[in-house]
């Protein structure tokens, strides 16, 4: 039997291609978890153009910490048209690593002896999060340096201030290395999924950039990600996005899925026409839209039992700040008459983050040195310090 | 027993006042369930001032609709100080309604025979929000007026290119009127908690906005809430939020909790000092950054039992588009050994939502389709697409 | 006998109306020595629209002195089209007088006791610029008035950064009413006469403004008085001017003569379109553009005489700067010989101005500490300090 | 014995180096008829850096025409400060030939087959117009080369946009030679007086560059040769110049003078704070002001004879179109009385410019046609043709 989701898939594409642009498009949905849905002309490849300015900078953060590179980036939309130069005008720093001039910056600052190993580096973290070798389109890099007139003039112009950590014209011929990457729309929803899994690969398990970096990263998607119409797009559409030239766009819904739309017509913002249409489909379609907001009234606490062993509370779900305050609410409105042992039945819960284990330590502590007698059921170690760290 | 989280916020306010400013300081947190926590000067009263922007763009949405309120403000950042004027250069758009611009185009499109009559239900609007009656501090009225020439300015500019819906002069005491609501820390803490869920009051479950507004109106917060510091904000603090110059900040985590702080001193781009210090605390320790990312390998599914009856599956937690899908991997993994009857047990769910609902009623009727046998076990109406179109 | 003046302006009135716009077209110009031609529609009277802006500021520097104003109001261009706001944005100073935010404030400046006082001073200079009663068109004003939101929002902005002197109302009230003032195209000559003239009407040879305040405005003229098209004005054209909205167009040519055109259709700078055309070809035929160099080997010196008297110099032409270096240059060549008397025989001469005296008194000063016998013949008293401080 | 100009200007540079600034100091004065006068360090050499602009864009507009380099480049004042790129929006042409991006497309359009060529060529013309070989300063172009990242940008920029006529590399070294040009500020000001007179060399008579171009050179000194300082240095100073980062900055009086001053020290305008200065004291003790009407009542008539043989009209100065006006309108004043020959004595003039020629034709041509018998005595054939157009 096909996953309905497939077919939901293949009728979005069909719907939103009835136009009279003959090109590609495809679409692909990637979960967490690894499965891969896709519909169109997922078989296509193309250069991975601006996409690559999320893992450049990924990489670039990692080099070098989230503040040494916010003291060359800033992370503020520019409110300019994509081609604008949005330099801060008092020290020159690009505005933001979404743009062609912060997203040269950050290529400049990606640790390597030269251009060739800068590339390289690039190129093996986009492999890393797609979960398969990459390769550069070297003629699609042939035409970019033909044309590079633009990128040439940013670059020299960061070097003017000081900005950039290598030679103007060694940075862009990298530059145009990363943005030849070729992909396919599956590539680009897998890389989507590893990023919205916080850095490890669905498939693999494997951990490929830190969680800090990609909550940078994935930050500075949702305020400048799709140029000067990220506003619209995040009210709209309302996923962490980033668009290429060449007619890509990704959204990342963190903990859940990856996303991938291509399709080479581009709007005046320079974000892929088909591509907007189909992510605003699948935003109302599936409810994904980041402020959508689930209703109220969900516990943590599951069941409470009170028998001769006291009272004991049965945990669920992902518990975090929240989950923990609705435990220890609850368990704060019952104590009013004292005395009998408590226990936290942790088997029905799914996972429990450090802000989470540190207010239940916090509770217990404090229930022992009222004199109560708690007992902590975790089969599955959840309140293990190091899972929670990993979090 | 004080609730650890009291003592966690006095601890905050604490540290953060460790400080030259002789200012009040607070903090208030508000669950989605109606809890209240608050540390510092709760008891301190000061004008709403900008946060009021939220709730008028809010009602001018309501009274208007999403698409006729875009035609006259737009949703983008600007990318300019808060002091500039931001209006687009070929619509005179202001750039988006939490600017002073947008702000006072959104008061005039508030449905109103008069000045006070807008203003009334801005301030009923403010009111239900927080579950109490609040007033207008007329002294602060008549100090707003008597310094109103910037927003008049605004008013005139805006009324000159066709945006304003009413008398520049009529619009701008409303305005003043608005700004001058009185609250305190937890009172905002409160409307904030209510618009993190979704537009129903916690303690009432009264519904006082529509969810597709609160939608919006987060969206604009998460990309303008903060002036031109929003990116800097989404990425250190990850929480969407609006600031006023009466020093107060409000942050709102959907489905989960309202945070408000208060306390004068204003940085360079208008936001309150100490209000950004206390959030960039609460973020930290309490992991409250929208950007966090679960880690992945939960599932839907809560358990799997296969007997005599055929395969049961044990459904838990919130079951959105993504849980959804999980079920259907699951289901459709199992079924290549074809045949038996298959029960979905819903009793130990939380919650599924309209993209859910559709997702599992499809993939329902394709096993039947194929001949299969299928229970569903919904003890609380879950699947009742009433209570989904709420959601 | 007809004059050819008055012929040729009838050809190039014919010839720049060759298009479809039917609405008049006419064309004044007036010599320093109060000489009228014209041609066309030069009954049609109009509002004077944005050329009271300069008179106006004629008057508040006046009123106040250049420095005083200068601290309100800038006298850079802008480099903004007609339209835009154009505050510095450190200081909210208007960037120029010939802009509405700087005539806003120009206005603002002029003293009076209310609105209408200062309404009828700067009705009165026009008139007293232009020789005759004018009036203010009072249906005009209240067109203005109706729309005026623009100027009221650019007067509430001087107000918020404390550059206006008094009521945003008021003022742009007043400013409505000098914008209203009736002229005809032949007025606007005489007016750009007169200031052609220092600010000494031609007709009655009554000094109307000072010579240093006359100054002031047609430099300002001459960078920013054509909005955004001010460098190209200069490029083509090369006489000092100011347009309006009415169509009108003025030209001043220091110690020449004024020119006016008018008519209604505007370009996209705000200028009229027609009296753009008209402007270049007057340029063009008559050789009027201000940089248009004349040929050198002109002297100052007509003719030097030696005999037994010693040796005569006969000065001749408007004698500044230059004509004095000449002078005393050809003096100290002849001086090697030594000894024999000078005589400086003015009677030639038509004018010589301060500098120059300055330079001639130090000349024969330093000749007769040599020993040398020096006369002057100035029958007409052009070395007389009073007259030469009056230029 | 020494002229009183020298110790005039030799009091100036005493006066205005009483500061802390210990670096050099020199002013120089041409007239259009060659005679040098300097004070200061006038044997100080310097690159000529950015007054080379004016040359550049003057062979540019020789090579190409006015029309196709104003498609190339504006010649707006940008409004901005000096290092701003200031690319008109929709076209990317450089906003004007005085700002780096203006110059570096001008450089660029400057005929030749090479680098070395163009550049051989711009410091041919500045050595024409000094009138002896300049040199360029080798080291200073390889200072200039290792710091050119900025015009790198601007070139890059250019030739993203198509404006630029030649590789963006080679250029950037071709205007780091014209910048390195080694002159005097006596050379400057040689160089300026060769503008003042229209192109033609004051000491060999020789032209050496079209006065339509010279034109053009002293329009946009006039509105953008002070970076965003021009609208002030006109108003105070009021006339044309262009500044220079080695502090050097020229004035152009057009038929009278050229001036040079140099001092290191800039103002953050980028403009020579003592440079400023003295041409601020130079034009207020000199009444250089371009500005600075001169008074009216000067006649192109002479004298006016009445006896048997008619009426003789002695012409005086240098008759243009006010001139010529002028004497028309004496002559038909008079005519009333009718028949009577006349004769326009021209013995007495300087010069007659195109218009004024033309126009007095048509009044001979008039009067015959009225019967009169007309005679023109030119005894030194001022109202030939030829000598007019070279005017």
């Amino acid at each position: 039997m096909r996953s309905p989701i497939t077919d939901y898939l293949r009728d979005v594409v069909a719907s939103c291609a009835e136009d009279d642009d003959e090109s590609p498009l495809s679409v692909a949905v990637v979960t967490v978890e690894g499965t891969r849905y896709g519909a169109g002309d997922t078989e296509v490849t193309f250069p991975i153009q601006s996409i690559s300015k999320a893992l450049t900078y990924a990489l670039a953060l990692g080099d070098h910490g989230l503040d040494a590179v916010h003291d060359r980036i800033d992370v503020e939309p520019s409110g300019d048209a994509f081609n604008e130069i949005s330099l801060e005008a008092e020290t020159g720093r690009p505005r933001n690593a979404m743009i062609n001039a912060g997203a040269i910056a950050a290529h400049s600052l990606v640790h390597g002896a030269d251009t060739a190993e800068r590339a390289d580096r690039i190129l093996a973290l986009h492999s890393a999060f797609v979960g398969r070798e990459l390769a550069v389109d070297e003629s699609v890099v042939d035409d970019e340096m033909a044309g590079a007139h633009r990128n040439l003039a940013l670059a020299h112009m960061l070097a003017s201030v000081g900005v950039l950590a290598c030679d103007p014209h060694e940075v862009v011929e990298g530059y145009a290395r990363q943005c030849s990457i070729d992909v396919t729309s599956v590539d680009l929803a897998v890389l989507a999924a590893t990023m919205a899994n916080g850095g490890v690969h669905p498939d693999s398990g494997e951990r490929v950039a830190p969680s800090a970096v990609m909550r940078q990263v994935l930050s500075t998607m949702t305020t400048c990600g799709m140029y000067d119409g990220t506003g619209d797009w995040i009210a709209t559409v309302g996923i962490p996005a980033k668009s290429g030239v060449s007619g890509a766009v990704i959204g990342v819904l963190p903990g859940q899925l990856g996303i991938a739309v291509h399709s080479p017509g581009l709007d005046d913002r320079g974000n892929s026409i088909r591509g907007v249409r189909v992510f605003e489909r699948l935003s109302r379609d599936m409810d994904l839209h980041m402020m959508d907001i689930a209703p109220s009234g969900h516990s943590a606490v599951r069941a409470t039992r009170t028998d001769g062993a006291g009272t004991t509370y049965e945990l669920q779900g992902d518990i975090r700040f929240v989950g923990a305050e609705n435990i220890m609410s609850r368990v704060l409105d019952d104590s009013t008459d004292g005395g009998d042992p408590v226990t936290f039945d942790l088997e029905p819960a799914r996972a429990i983050n450090g802000a989470a284990i540190r207010l239940l330590t916090e509770l217990i502590d404090r229930l022992r040195g009222d004199g109560r007698d708690v007992h902590v059921e975790d089969p599955n170690g959840l309140m293990d310090h190091r899972s929670a760290d990993a979090g």
